[in-house]
């Protein structure tokens, strides 16, 4: 399709470059944007500007944040004995939203990937090392995806604090709840069966 | 979902406004934006800016165009004597992209609505007279939706022109090609037997 404005094509090319997002789709966002009032159009692109200029990584546990220090890391009511170390700020959000977790976070920013050319040094595990030094830390919960990828970070981490009194965890593992039995995949229920608990009436 | 950002909160927010984007893709979005480079971003908002501000409409047949005749109206190959009148610009994009129409277009910006408050001063259709009275125009095709406002919308322009030697006509309606006569609805296929036409051995 041949458009009557280059201003108009600019426009498409870059919201057609975003994630998820196909040439028409991009065609429709920009004739709205052509639609509505100016003062929205701006308020749009300085929304944008101003969270890319100006949004930061909070200096303890690296989620992202408006001030120097997360209102997470700032909350008195988290236990802060506690770090859940997590690959991205999605897996924090997605931890935030069950409300089950009233700890700190450590966001690593990415896991060890030797084939992607991410080592150690390219996450913030001296960070993480640092902070169980400056704090009294009793446990770390490592909330990492089961890959190889997740297993070496895990391993590696574990393995440079395995001298300091911390206990290390992992996520309970196994059948969805609410999962029926025939559809669960053969390594989660196989691993769901040795790993078995003991049975509690509630 | 509670953020960490409200400046991210408040990207969220903005993609969610644009239709057909939810808060889980305009998330996604935020984040995209966020791990980019800081350039690709200032392109982004750039290319919206100047868009908004720059974009007008050309002064003969109201389309988008970034100069004040648009590149269809300045052609000089396409044919001046034929204006195909519109409600909106997207219409002259699937027209465009079909490749079969070589004359001028004439955008309306809407159709006559008494519901909605659009009159006939609302619209184009001084600017068509006029372009009418200066240029030599024989036809004047109506593509125009064939619903109660449109054919109004038509009804209105036809008697507007109606002492002038000019030919109306509107767009071929029937079957589509390759649709199948069960699946057409009963209107079209009722007036597509209504209105057959001579069969035409190629």
């Amino acid at each position: 399709m041949e458009f009557s404005s280059k201003l108009l094509e600019k426009t498409i090319d870059v919201f057609a470059s975003l994630p998820g997002i196909g040439r028409k789709s991009a065609l429709r966002l920009a004739l709205h944007l052509l639609k509505i009032d100016t003062d929205s159009v701006q308020e749009f692109t300085t929304a944008i500007t101003n969270m890319k200029t100006h949004i930061r990584s909070c200096q303890r546990c690296h989620n992202i944040s408006d001030n120097p220090v997360c209102h997470i890391c700032e909350d008195a009511r988290r236990d802060k004995s506690l770090i859940c170390v997590v690959e991205n700020i999605k897996d924090v959000m997605a931890i935030e939203s069950t409300a089950q977790y009233k700890g700190l976070y450590h966001i690593l920013g990415g896991i060890i990937s030797p084939i992607e050319g991410v080592g150690p040094s390219d996450l913030t595990i001296d960070s993480l090392l640092q902070r169980i030094q400056e704090q009294e830390v009793k446990e770390i919960i490592m909330a990492i995806s089961p890959t190889i990828e997740g297993d070496t970070t895990i391993f590696y981490i574990s393995k440079k604090i395995k001298n300091l009194p911390i206990k290390v965890s992992t996520l309970a593992r196994g059948i969805s709840f609410g999962g029926e039995l025939q559809y669960a995949d053969e390594l989660t229920l196989g691993r769901s069966i040795v790993t078995r608990i003991p049975y509690k009436s509630e």
